[in-house]
């Protein structure tokens, strides 16, 4: 017999909506299993799903989803939404290739009306779809649901900003509070709303104190305090009232919720909906990480994205260590480490990053070094510039964030860190493709976007090593730099110790050659060696540069052996326009130089639309294709050459 | 006799420590007038600057600008802070070529800690001083002065949230509040402070309420009423102190204070210093845009930036008419009445700026369809994201932004519309080499950074009349779309009525030719016209493509030329790495094209460096420098081929 009977008669959402307290009590129940048992299996975001569960139920209840507008911040709350939207069955398929995606995708359901991955859209994007709404003459209900983590950045105060000005109705904003973004929030808005929750007390002398007021004999006492008394009424309204500071934005505030206890969570959605008639609504709803599986209450932010794991003893499923494999070190780790030892050493160092102190390592910095390490929170913008402001008065910043991430900062790093020439140093983890996490993770764009920024020291390293020097060198630059490296495990290479500084622009021969130069950056410099090797027994003979910085290019080393063989193979795992090999385009353009360029990148449509990449697509680079066409290409050039 | 005689005395800011209140009065009456007599003859931001005076003598009087830091939100109300710190005698070469530069900048001034232009970076610049001097043991006291309007960008709270975090002491943020950004200031926030003010006389009864209560012959009465007037006193600090919103955030609020009055500022600083001791300040100075100056009172938004003027008469001079120079229209009126045209016949149409309804030409749009015209104030990445969630309803909307400011925008533009494939339409007005405003304003990365992006098509026009082809190409091309034209007046061609839409990824054959294949885009399509022409009377004969399209190009058209010619000249109004000619450098890559390439375009370095640009600098661009480059480019180009 299933585990899930009530949650397996739900074929469409919309039956929810006639579903009794203890139905939907039941219902909650079963998607919480559904939930423990699938993502057991496949791993995913988890701690995040626990806690949404009671809240998708009411949603359910209350809102039809083929006519309501939703928009789940981020999205990776959202796989309760996701099972009782049809795709239960597809959970096995989660986050694979071709798979149920981690996150809400337009093309995925009808009921996914808004895609993310990155945070705090969610408050802009349903007020434009209320906005529409209103304009088209229709009639329905847009939401919004945003964790606090996310109500930190800028953009979720700007969505606000409008909203309350512009006094939408039937328009609400579910502040899914767990006290957490991925680390444990920061920011002062953190502690605001756990006053608010600490401040329930007021709540409940609330009605005994306007008692009090009401049955006082005014007349006995003087005419001033009858006045008191009038203002006390008005001002009892603005001390018991949590959420003044959404109310003075122009929202109705509604709240805290219990976001576990299903009956409490249908009152307050129903409340919402009336006063929403008036005007925007903020409903605060409490939840918590990981609810009703203990191991991730105890620890949310271990289980926040999980590989499979057992369920019943509570324990992460740890791959067997395969004897050809040696485990290897993270970059991830690597930068953590490397940065905490230079640290040691130079007091100037900080270290600055935006609710990714795990992720990025910079929580080993931490540690080591708690007075200088600074999470400001999922505040990109504001980390950028803050770091430009400690280099103004000659610290040594560096600011770790995701390459995806670091997007939302694309104006701070230009306009504050980079026409200012300020010593900034970027360390952009998870470069390139990221796999499971998808196209709103990718970070494919950096080399991109950064290359047009003036005064930059753009920078790739092909193993640990470089980049333990890269970190060294872009700290001492004296001007704005950026590493990007991979997600994942490092190569397993001996660290040089002390570590050294690379000379700025210059690029790395690994082999000599007479027929083809490949240049690679970052993580294909290996692909390109092995590739080399490869042709070395076919007897083509290619020489190797790593180029190592993006910008800069080593344009000497380059042109010398441009000259000396027959074609050039540029090498990325970024996207085609205008990154690295891009760069190498221009340079052989602007340096005269005519020899046939082949370039290895991620094609321009890849994380959109699945075109045929004929070297690399989402899964990474396929070696067998790469051979053929650079033989293809040695071929033609080779021809060109000669004739 | 001068008309500035103290000012004059004053040969460092220093001097301000040690004037009387008379003295400081005086000196506020002569640095306005200076500012008129001096912006009336070179022009420049005038308003703004006008609001701040008496503010920044208070500063001068209580700070010392060599060792306390300031960061002036934009930087174009620091004029005043110019005038005293040493920089009075170049206020001739105001906004000129190697001139005084409008904004702040860090190397022309000691006392320049933090160049801007644009909005909402100068908490986080500031917060940034100050946590280093904590992390250095310093001592002493970072200040940031923001303007109402610069306050409803994300990037402002995201700093706040931080600032009243840490708790940071010696820390304020000065909120310079005349009820404005550039135009006139909207949002709820603005709602909330405007009430602020209003609730003043709360100020005037709080001292009268507190002292009834202190008064109530408390055994008097009952018990009940002991306790309703202890929680009064909590209720009335709630209610009596505004800025409860920043309190909230963990800031102390102190104000607001009429910014006009030397007394009043000197005292509530004074206040503030002591305040800073304990934690973060938030000093709210109630300023008027253009205060001392009658038309400027009357109408901050036409003085907010002003070419010279007569000072007596309060009148813009207008330029003679040049006979020989028709005055034509500018690309912001011709879009703004397209628009507005195109809305008239089709309800969908909506357009979103971010406080840029004048300086985008929405303005005419607003007068026409104010239901659906959204100014969402300085808040470029809500604007991005609501109009994703307009599109996703099946609106059509516009987002009219400038070039330089869209920045803000780019990881909305990518993440929220690009890989969503979303129907939204970015025109970008300032594109380019924008003059006075220098170098944090130039329009010269979007080609570059949008040109990384999936899905979305970017367009630059030649003229007028293509603007509105490519506006009308981009409402209905339903996918993202790129439009960037320049600041300033347009060619003065014939328009094309109905407008009709183009087809997307054709570029427009000009002219034929056998040696030189010229490719540009945007403003460069009548340079290369022009040097065709000049070319053809050389002997030299050069085929014109109008690219129209930097993504997708048009690599028929262009390859079928390419074949037929010994040369290619690419040129364009963007930064150098990534933008145009980078495509055309790929493209050729791509498609095995080995014909030579010149690549005329903004070198890297120029907006900050002045580097010696070969073919375009911040003055624009060169005639006799492009014709020479490109007659010796076009000799070694056909001797390679020939060769």
């Amino acid at each position: 017999m299933s585990r899930y009977p009530l949650l397996d008669s739900v074929a469409a959402p919309q039956q929810v909506h006639h579903f009794s307290l203890a139905q939907m009590e039941q219902l909650a129940l079963e998607v919480r299993q559904f939930l423990i048992d699938s993502v057991s299996g496949t791993g995913g975001h988890f701690s995040s799903n626990l806690g949404t569960v009671e809240l998708t139920v009411g949603l359910m209840h209350h809102f039809d989803f083929l006519v309501d507008r939703i928009v789940w911040d981020v999205g990776h709350q959202a796989y309760p939404f996701k099972i009782l939207t049809g795709r239960k069955d597809r959970f096995p398929t989660l986050r694979k290739h071709n798979g149920l995606s981690g996150f809400l995708k337009r093309d995925e359901s009808v009921y996914d009306h808004f895609g993310a991955g990155h945070a705090s859209t969610s408050i802009s994007a349903a007020l434009g779809m209320a906005k529409a709404r209103d304009l088209m003459g229709q009639d329905f209900t847009s939401i919004a649901v945003i964790g606090d983590g996310s109500m930190t950045a800028g953009m979720a105060f700007e969505g606000l900003n409008q909203a309350g000005f512009l006094e939408t109705r039937k328009f609400m904003v579910i502040l899914n509070d767990n006290d957490m973004s991925i680390n444990p929030n920061v920011g002062s808005l953190q502690g605001y709303l756990n006053q608010m929750i600490n401040g329930q007390y007021y709540n409940r002398w609330r009605d005994r104190i306007e008692h009090a007021i009401k049955t006082i004999p005014v007349a006995s006492v003087s005419r001033r305090l009858a006045k008191v008394a009038k203002w006390s009424e008005e001002s009892f309204k603005r001390i018991a009232v949590p959420g003044l500071l959404f109310e003075d934005l122009g929202f109705r505030y509604l709240g805290p919720v219990n976001g576990h206890d299903v009956a409490a969570v249908l009152r307050a959605l129903g409340e919402a909906k009336e006063r929403m008639e008036e005007g925007p609504v903020l409903l605060h709803v409490q939840t918590k990480k990981g609810y009703g599986y203990a191991p991730a209450v105890k620890d949310p932010l271990k289980w926040h994205g999980v590989t499979a794991f057992d369920a019943e003893a509570g324990e992460i499923i740890k791959a067997a260590p395969d004897p050809a494999k040696p485990v290897t070190p993270s970059y991830t780790s690597i930068f953590g480490n490397t940065l905490s030892e230079l640290a040691r050493k130079d007091e100037k160092i900080v270290a600055i990053t935006a609710a990714m102190l795990d992720g990025t390592g910079l929580n080993i910095f931490q540690k080591a070094h708690p007075d200088r390490c600074f999470d400001v929170g999922i505040a990109e913008q504001h980390a950028v510039t803050f770091a430009a402001g400690l280099a103004c008065q000659g610290m040594r910043p560096v600011v770790a964030i995701y390459s995806t991430f670091l997007q939302r900062g694309f104006d701070q790093v230009l306009h504050d860190v980079c026409l200012q020439n300020l010593p900034v140093t970027f360390c952009m983890d998870r470069g390139g493709i990221v796999g499971a996490d998808g196209p709103t993770h990718h970070g494919l764009y950096d080399l991109s976007y950064l290359r047009c920024m003036p005064n930059i020291v753009i920078m790739a390293p092909k193993d640990e090593n470089e980049l333990r020097q890269m970190l060294f060198t872009a700290i001492y630059s004296n001007r704005p730099a950026a590493i990007r490296y991979p997600r994942g495990n490092a190569l397993g290479v001996p660290l040089q110790d002390p570590v050294a500084a690379l000379p700025i622009g210059k690029g790395e021969l690994l082999r000599e050659g007479a027929d083809l130069l490949l240049v690679a950056v970052g993580t294909l410099v290996n692909t390109a060696q092995d590739l080399a090797e490869r042709l070395a027994g076919e007897g083509i003979s290619c020489a190797v540069v790593n180029a190592r910085f993006v910008k800069p290019l080593d344009e000497e080393l380059l042109s010398h052996w441009v000259h000396r063989t027959h074609g050039v193979v540029a090498m990325e795992e970024g996207c085609a326009p205008g990154g690295f090999t891009g760069a190498v385009a221009e340079f052989m353009a602007d340096r005269g130089l005519r020899q046939p360029l082949l370039r290895c990148a991620v094609p321009d449509h890849i994380v959109h639309h699945g075109d045929q990449a004929l070297l690399m697509d989402e899964e990474g680079l396929s070696p067998r294709a790469l051979l053929d066409r650079v033989r293809e290409f040695h071929r033609k050039a080779s021809g060109i050459i000669e004739a």
